[in-house]
């Protein structure tokens, strides 16, 4: 059995003092997107555990100091293995930095530059 | 077999415009993290598709559109079906989210602030 | 009369050791920046509770813990309800999912992928 | 009668191909989020045209294109003067720069740096 | 004699439809902060070249492609060297991926986590 | 002598708790970058200085405090002014600002929309 499939929602798990600044109302739709994507196994595509990891790698991507302890807990609880999560990370600092080299190439682009070819060898 | 093991690196298979302002020696450590991380089939703990899945994710989260690009058809050639990719989607932009509304709990947290209370009714 | 025009600028009402490392003359012309922005009944456009709920949800997209404090404080000293502080915060976070779900259309448009149908029925 | 009232859901309003990535039932719930922010005239709390520039001012921070003109144009669409709209991205501009002068005060904190006396004069 | 002192300030260089969303007073003071960053040659601490390289940083860091492209250009017209701008850009992706390592050090150290020892060989 | 050529990497000078979710075979590549662009003397172009003051402007864009207090050190070890740490912060913040007003003049065009001639006065 999925042990994921009897964690409480989000909402439930969290301190007493969560979403404190959220209305009922903004709470329970923010929620229903929660539920409908992490708690739907009859519907769900992606296995728990990996779902798990993809949010570890976001809120690390994002700065979200409290979805990443919340997500990485439960990644553990499901089973991920220390170099899931190592490979995890290193996918999200990864992409981080090549966002980085992305837009610099596009700039080259627009710019007409071609500061080294990519067949030179150097050093 | 698994296809991606097939696969250039993000060195060899980009146009050949690509890290044009990166040094050779430079572009050398780069794509030896690269590889490390996505081609190592004898070491790597996570499935290439899911890796694919978590790219994307991140890519989206931190505005790759080139890293995008490239880790979604490796994401599709790798098999990754329509509902994969719409969860792993839905990761991202949930993650997007709740990274504002954890801040707004600490805010709360620090403020000594409680606008709504977590057990309240309301509408 | 608007409580807003008695509260110092930014870089007087903050605690003592605030703006250290920024050189007087720099401090001058942020500050004028800010003195313009916040504190021109004469000129100001939007009324200042407004405003502040504007700088509200930047700071929490921007991940600002300090100005989070600062605007939100305001923002309730110049008569913010509790749930214009919930719409605030559920705007913030609905456009950070937003800005993902955007970067996906681009893509879907650049790469010709079309994978759900918007007329399509699922379930 | 308030324009927005009458407008189509993000969802409808659309150019055919969008949310192409996302499932129906993922759809659903998403749009069921902004529905309740947006189109709910009997439970919102802010003005429209106020929540269409708070809109705004995060689409720039969060770099969303797609959400900055839809947002644009209601925000004009529901009367909001030109002068309204600077001072919206000027806030947008003023948090995100806020945010870099407040991490170097929490840093300056950490390593007990003191570089520039607040009272000092200089120049 | 130093070019950059003949540049003119990003207001009066750019194609004449920028800035099109700032009222002339908002236009004002920004203008002021950028005149004394970049173009007060009597009390400037860091040398032209270097200011550009930083700016070229930091538009990567944050995507904004204009900013990227008019600091590139200077940074060029200054003198930069492409290996200076190779590392320019390398400094931006590795702090960008190093960011990601910081924030999962801390989330070890709130959740008592040490998944692998910094002595441990492996392979 | 350059001091930086005497100070650890990364890897080395951390309390003994950082890295503890990135594998030894993922650490020693991200390590070798590091060590490439910040310890090559022989093959360096950018004075070290130079390098942490653009090292400490982009650890503030991107919000990574750890990487801010280590470069923030290094460069005042390496002999950075009070003055030139001013103007670093002052150009993060610059550039952040920037980005938002840069994109607003996209939308701008986008959308056919030129709220203020550049060339007006006002007041």
């Amino acid at each position: 059995m999925d042990p994921a499939e009897n964690e409480p929602t989000p909402m439930e798990n969290k301190e007493t003092d969560s979403y404190s600044m959220l209305e009922p109302r903004m709470k329970r739709v923010y929620a229903a997107f929660y539920k409908e994507l992490y708690r739907t196994p009859e519907r769900r595509a992606l296995d728990p555990k990996v779902q798990e990891l993809i949010s570890v790698a976001v809120s690390l991507a994002v700065r979200c100091e409290g979805c990443l302890d919340g997500h990485l807990k439960k990644a553990i609880a499901l089973g991920a293995t220390r170099e899931e999560i190592s490979e995890t990370l290193s996918i999200s600092a990864a992409i981080s930095a090549a966002a980085v080299v992305d837009l610099s190439d596009k700039a080259a682009r627009r710019l007409g530059l071609r500061l080294f070819s990519t067949t030179e060898k150097q050093d």
